[in-house]
């Protein structure tokens, strides 16, 4: 494969940062990749074992010369990171990031970008339990979707460049419009972890009474549903937080939804409880299997 | 392994019978076993495959001479396959059942049975998305959990009896008081199934709007999430409305605390959320892998 971008610099090395180096260099399409992460440690550790090119002390470094800058930094700092960085920008370069959020991110970074500098955000949908520079592989974006949310106007050159690469990583790209990625993503992904921290909050009331007996007998589907409990709370209270308008209506769905199951079994309603549970159960092997079948 | 029951009536052929028997003649703990399905389909196709050494016409002439029954019927229905049974029971027989709800169960089951009969409720915490005579298989209740619940008084012979016919399965077995396996049941199972309905049937809402993108973009884990949503609608209504006193108290407290969790949301309180995120996954970390650790 022929080189993408000469130079890209990744601010921020973990998980998905590392993973990009190691998928960028396994394809071929970057000839340096130069990475900055706040922490000492981190960087020491990416020196050790050879995550970049060339690690740089400070984020300016990095970016300077670069042709594309991926932030992979938590939501909670892309606005900061990229006032940091603004000056430092090769005129003409591409900016993109890996958040989760995309309307919050755009607010915050797209005011410090100056002119003639492209903002492509994106969002690689792939993740393990890991965390840190050394959780990275190359193999970690492969037949998952990477989904780019340009701003009305984006110079789609830069947004076509952007998309060879994730590609190049073995990624299914698609574009949407950021409001919408926010609302695909609250019901698919950070809803659901709001309710497996619920679960496990419930289950551990009961447990402190039962001598965790609630955790022992639980079947495995329980342990696989609240799986993601165990994810950083700090990087989802950063994502809850940056979605939170669109995720706080999907959350108000689930109440009504979950209040209307509650009352049926009150009143001991079993047509109603049955109606949903078959229209989700055609939902789910309609939408889902069909997918899967397709797919894989 | 010597015999522990010398006959056997499984009343119901389904999955969770079929792996008895299977498990039963593998460990040979019982000399003749039995078999009753309403089916006539049912009953042909375990005639064919050769589940039980023999399938009867009726339930009454199944039980005939048996020392253990086994209701393996849908909880809606146990009282009257009780009712139905209780003129043909042998004199010191145990009944047992393995539905999935206990205090329902016992209150239409109970009545029925006459004087001498030894009442042994239970639950074994196991099982596959399949269902039918041809899906059981003998591994399915090793290192599952068995659950025994004889109401207050029951013989203890008969109790320890049926432990040692569930632990010759492979299983472990524990004994608790009905009110609680209901609890324990509605927590770490059929809220979560409830859960996962309400979880498709709001993706679904959306994904009308969205030509299934929710689906289509979904990370694994939301399709884990919804994978039991594809479960038997009618099996789980049943269990639902058996159980409704200790689900919708299970429900009212899952809504309570993701309202809690939407006005965190609302009002941009990330302390709060991280202070609920940080507490489970402490509590799912120490609970469930302790458990994982030491048992798998």
């Amino acid at each position: 494969m022929s080189v993408i971008y000469d130079r890209v610099a990744l601010i921020g090395l973990g998980l998905i940062a590392s993973s990009m180096f190691w998928a960028m260099k396994r394809a071929g399409v970057a000839d340096e990749v130069t990475g900055y992460a706040k922490s000492q440690e981190t960087r020491e550790t990416a020196r050790r074992i050879g995550l970049c090119d060339r690690v740089c002390d400070t984020a300016q470094q990095a970016v300077e010369g670069a042709d594309l800058v991926v932030l992979c930094v938590p939501v909670g700092v892309m606005g900061a990171v990229a006032a940091e960085i603004a000056p430092a920008l090769k005129p003409g370069c591409t900016v993109t990031d890996v958040g989760s959020v995309k309307r919050d991110v755009i607010a915050n970074v797209s005011p410090h970008l100056p002119e003639g500098v492209h903002f492509v955000p994106g969002h690689p949908l792939a993740g393990t339990e890991h965390s840190g520079p050394e959780s990275g592989f190359a193999e970690l974006f492969e037949n998952r979707w990477c989904l780019l949310v340009p701003p009305e106007g984006t110079d789609r050159e830069a947004v076509a460049r952007l998309r060879r690469l994730w590609e190049a990583l073995g990624s299914n790209v698609d574009e949407m419009e950021a409001e919408h990625h926010d609302l695909v993503l609250a019901v698919t992904s950070h809803a659901p972890h709001l309710i497996a921290y619920t679960m496990v909050g419930v289950a551990d009331d009961l447990g402190r009474v039962t001598d965790s007996e609630v955790i022992q007998y639980s079947a495995a589907g329980f342990r696989d549903f609240t799986r993601i409990a165990s994810s950083n709370p700090v990087m989802w209270r950063d994502i809850c937080i940056a979605n939170r308008a669109a995720l706080s209506d999907v959350m108000e769905r689930y109440i009504a939804e979950m209040g209307e199951l509650a009352q049926a079994l009150r009143r001991g309603d079993g047509d109603h409880l049955l109606e949903i549970f078959a229209r989700a159960k055609t939902a789910r092997d309609r939408y889902i299997d069909g997918i899967l079948d397709s797919s894989e």
